[in-house]
């Protein structure tokens, strides 16, 4: 399945008093990896947004363990695939890596949704078949 | 043991382009409510700190489920609770609702580290007793 | 003219790793403060985006100093109130106190802006007659 | 005087409901376009506090101007260079492109401090020299 790598570096701003990355970063980290991981697979969540009527990726769950601390001016390797397809939800993991060392990993599960136009409420909706094929792709170099 | 209970307003700057919460906000939030528990029990990571040798109590696991989204302009509860207590690290559980109805929920670990000085490294040390007794008070209003 | 108070406690996730406040936090404040400063003359950006058809209140100047630095745990005392209306525009100063003495002040210009649906491009929109009937009115307790 | 160029996706997490960069967000990016322009000139600010005993380079003052707003998929280009340098502090200047159309300028002066080891106060404390003879290089590709 889709998978992608992305290098993150450690910013003086990313960082806490304690010197250490303020977790709620490595969220934002996670969500960016995911962006990149539709790039890699030749789609956007804005062209989704604008071809498929959905409205959103939204995360339903995280699970997240987190096993060494990462200090600013450390450099993270963000390793994310595709784990998992369901009708409307797909599951994705990240595992970060600090100079070759398992700092965290993170499963995720996002749904598609999109406003039903009758009901006026926002519901799931099946994944975008064009977003299932990218999904399934095997990523080349 | 230990419980708090947060209002949260949901602000312009909290939401992203689908104008619902951006979702690593709910970690800084998580993180802001673990602060005023502390604070709730008469204690605060900066005392902690000075008063004990501990350099920080990060985050090594969190579950976040997120049932329902949160928009701009809504205000959301966040109940906080002490849910376990262990050597060297603790859980805590958040519920947040939003109009009284369930939004997301989130547990989360944390574990008390501090510089072993001969090895010159993080590590976990057993939780602090002032902690412990905090915690495992019955809040009074 | 309009002008509010808001006390803003410095948490553990606003500060970098020299354990002040990371600068860029300021102007979320600033942001905030703008929205309050709204709240209290009876109005929201919300409000105003549905009733008057603009779409947003951008900055487009700030001129900021921070004269000392605030820590974790410090409480900053937030004055901001409206200082100019022109057509379109509108200014806004703070100032920002921390333990009684001044640690920054800034002065912004923001613009209301409109959809142009014949030209289909954002333009200036002159300013709502309640909002500016709101920031003149002297706030009373 | 020493030069960097900086290319910034706008990323989803950027924007606010309005679609647009949540102008915080700016401020996040002028610091690492400061950092980054340390790291071309061969410094760091890890590096100045480890070896000079400062303790930061704060923002005393920002003057910056929002001319264009910057969407979700821009791709901004932040020009950053040394305009000025003094005994204890330096002047740096942003100019930010988007599509080749100035989006925002900024100029900001930051101050070098230390610890007053006698008094326990932070206090400006003259430039490195090492920073000065980086500063005034001309960048070369």
């Amino acid at each position: 399945m889709l998978a992608n790598t992305r290098i993150v570096p450690v910013e003086f701003g990313d960082c806490d008093p304690s010197g250490i990355v303020y977790n709620p970063n490595y969220f934002v980290w996670f969500d960016l990896s995911v962006h990149a991981l539709l790039a890699r697979g030749g789609l956007s969540l804005k062209g989704l947004i604008s071809e498929f009527g959905i409205d959103g990726i939204p995360v339903v769950e995280y699970k997240a363990r987190f096993v060494a601390p990462a200090r600013w001016g450390d450099e993270l390797t963000f390793e994310t695939s595709v784990t998992g397809l369901h009708r409307s939800a797909f599951d994705i993991a990240h595992r970060v890596f600090n100079a070759g060392v398992l700092a965290a990993d993170c499963s995720e599960t996002r749904v598609c949704t999109a406003v039903d136009t009758r009901e006026g409420r926002v519901r799931a909706r099946p994944l975008p078949e064009r977003l299932v094929e990218a999904f399934r792709a095997t990523p080349k170099d």
